[in-house]
C-alpha cells in the first residue's frame, strides 16, 4: 500500500510522474488543499511535496494533523515558515546542489545574452536591418568579459559554480556573503563595496528575511550607468521597482532576470524594456536538474517513511 | 605627411577613428576603389585595410600598382587571393588572436542561448504565457551542459579559448583538427567521428576552400535530432541549405549563429525559425577586442611603411 503524499504547489505533470510511481499522490496544484481534498482525506497525510518559493504557513500545515514531513522541490526554502514546521517538529527536506549547475549556467546564459545584447541582435538579423544595412545606436560594441570585474553575492554551491564558470571567461571574481570562504577570488566585506567594485552583480545568495531587498537603490547607483544585474536567486533579494526604474532611466545598463518579485508576474514597465533578458524561473529546469532534484524528493519521503532522518534536511533554527 | 591607406571594405567610422590620426584614410567603403577614386590617386596607395572576408582579388590588388601590404582587420583572411598577393609579393597581415576572447565568449553565449532556448523563454515572459500559466512545448526541460559532449571543430586560438570555456560547464570536450594538439580533450581522427560522439558542434575552424561545406547534411544527421551546431567561423563552412533543411524537419534541435552563406544576408527560411538564435557575425564585436585588432592593423602598417617585416602576417603558400 504506497503512502499518501500531499502535492501542494502546481507541478507540471511530467515532473510529478516518478512520485506517482512509488506514492499516492493528492495534487492540490496549488489550491488550497481544503479545498481540493476532505478533512478526512488530509488527516491521513504524513508527508507533503512543495515548492520552496510558494508560501505555506503554520495554517496550512494544521490542516493535515499527521504531517510529519515537508519536502520541497529544489534548493529553495523561503516559503515555508521553519518556526512553524519546527514547533510541530515536521521535518523540512530541500534538493541542496542538485540543480546548482543548471541554475549557474542560466545565470551566465543571462549574463552573456544581456551584456552581449542577445536579444537586440537576433531581433537585427530577424527583422532584415542587418540586410538592409540600417544603424542601431543599441548595436554598438559593448564591453566585453575580458578583464570585467564580476561579483557574485552569495557564495554557496550555486555561487560557487558561477563563480569557476565566470572566471573560465578571463575575468575578474570578487563575493561577498557573510563570511569568507576557502575560494580564489576577492573577498568584499559588504555588498556595497563589492557592488562599487564589480560592473556586473550575479545574485546568488539564499533569500530569506535578511536579504529582502538587499538589492536597492542605492547598490544599484553603484553599480553604475555601465553596471548590469543578474539574478537567478529570488525575486525578493532585488527592489524590483527601482531596479525598473534604474533600467529606464538608464541609470543601469541591463538586467538578466530569471526570478521576479511576484511570480509568474512580470511587470509590463519590466517586459517593455529592451536592455533586459527575462526567463521563466528555469534555472533548475533541465532534464538532468529535474532528475537530481527528484533523487533527493524521494530519498528525503523514502527516508521519512521508514522512520529515518532525512538525508537533505533543512537545518531548523 | 601621413602615408595613404585605402580602406576597402565597408567598416563603421568609429572602428577606423584610430587610423585617421595616424593615416591618410581613402575610404572605398565596399565599393570599387577605381569607381571611388582616380587611377592617380589609386597609383600612390601602397597599404590598404580589409575585412578578411570580403572578396579580394588580383584584379582589385591590381588597381595599386605600388601596393605592398594588404592589412585585414580581424583574423580572418578567407576572402583574399593569398595566391595573387604572392605573385606581387604584397605582404598580408591580420589580427590574430586579437579577437579570439570575444568571440570565443559568443560562441558560448549561442550555445547557451540555444540549448536553453532563452529567445523562446524571453518571448513566454514578455507575452504573458507564464503569467497565463500557458503551456509551451518549447518551454519543456531540455538537456543543460552538465556532464554534454561539446565538439570543437577546429583548435585555434578561438577554438581553445572556446573549449576553456566550455569545460567549465562541467561538459565532456572533444575536439576534430587537422593534427592533434597538445590539450586535455579527446581528440577526434575525422569529423564524421566528432559529430557521432558529440551533441553540440561549435565551429571554430578557419575557412578556406578545404573546410568549404565540411559541416554537411551528413554531420548534421550524425548529429541528429537532439544535436546543435554554433558556427562563429564562416558562413561557408555550413552547408546552409541542409542546416535549414534539418532545423525545419526538426532532424537537429537547434543552432546558434553569427555568420552565414552571404553576409549580411540570414535567408527568409532561418529566420523564420524558432529554433535557432542569430547573431549579425558580431563575434569580435566588442570594446577591447577592436583595440587590440586596432593595434594588430597599426602595428602592421607602421612596420610596413618602417620597411619591416609584418608582425602580424599571414604566413604566405
Amino acid at each position: 500500500m504506497p503512502e499518501k503524499v500531499l502535492i501542494y504547489s502546481r507541478f507540471p505533470k511530467a515532473q510529478m510522474e516518478r512520485f506517482g510511481q512509488r506514492f499516492d499522490l493528492l495534487n492540490a496544484a496549488g489550491q488550497a488543499p481544503n479545498n481540493m481534498f476532505s478533512a478526512d482525506q488530509l488527516a491521513d497525510i504524513r508527508a507533503m511535496i512543495t515548492a520552496g518559493g510558494t508560501p505555506l504557513g503554520g495554517a496550512a500545515m494544521d490542516l493535515m494533523p499527521k504531517l510529519g514531513a515537508i519536502v520541497c522541490y529544489g534548493t529553495g526554502y523561503d516559503g515555508l515558515d521553519l518556526a512553524a514546521a519546527a514547533r510541530r517538529n515536521i521535518a523540512v527536506g530541500h534538493s541542496p546542489g542538485a540543480n546548482a549547475a543548471s541554475v549557474a549556467d542560466i545565470a551566465i546564459t543571462l549574463m552573456l545574452a544581456t551584456t552581449r545584447r542577445l536579444l537586440v541582435a537576433d531581433d537585427y538579423v530577424r527583422s532584415g536591418s542587418w540586410a538592409g544595412a540600417k544603424t542601431s545606436p543599441m548595436m554598438r560594441p559593448q564591453a566585453g568579459m575580458l578583464g570585467r570585474r564580476i561579483g557574485l553575492y552569495g557564495m554557496g554551491e550555486i555561487g560557487r559554480k558561477i563563480a569557476a564558470r565566470v572566471a573560465a571567461f578571463e575575468t575578474e571574481v570578487g563575493y561577498f556573503s557573510r563570511s569568507r570562504h576557502d575560494v580564489p577570488y576577492h573577498y568584499f566585506p559588504t555588498l556595497d563595496a563589492l557592488a562599487e567594485w564589480c560592473s556586473v552583480l550575479m545574485v546568488a545568495v539564499r533569500a530569506g528575511a535578511d536579504t529582502e531587498n538587499a538589492v536597492d537603490a542605492n547598490i544599484l547607483r553603484k553599480l553604475g550607468k555601465d553596471g548590469y544585474v543578474v539574478n537567478i536567486s529570488r525575486g525578493s533579494v532585488i527592489d524590483q521597482q527601482a531596479l525598473v526604474a534604474a533600467l529606464t532611466e538608464q541609470t543601469l545598463a541591463g538586467a538578466g532576470l530569471d526570478v521576479y518579485e511576484k511570480e509568474p508576474h512580470a511587470p509590463d514597465a519590466l517586459t517593455a524594456l529592451p536592455n533586459v533578458v527575462l526567463s521563466p524561473h528555469i534555472g533548475g529546469h533541465t532534464l538532468e536538474s529535474h532528475v537530481a532534484m527528484q533523487d533527493c524528493v524521494i530519498a528525503n519521503l523514502e527516508a521519512f517513511f521508514a522512520g529515518q532522518p532525512l538525508p537533505y534536511a533543512v537545518p531548523l533554527g
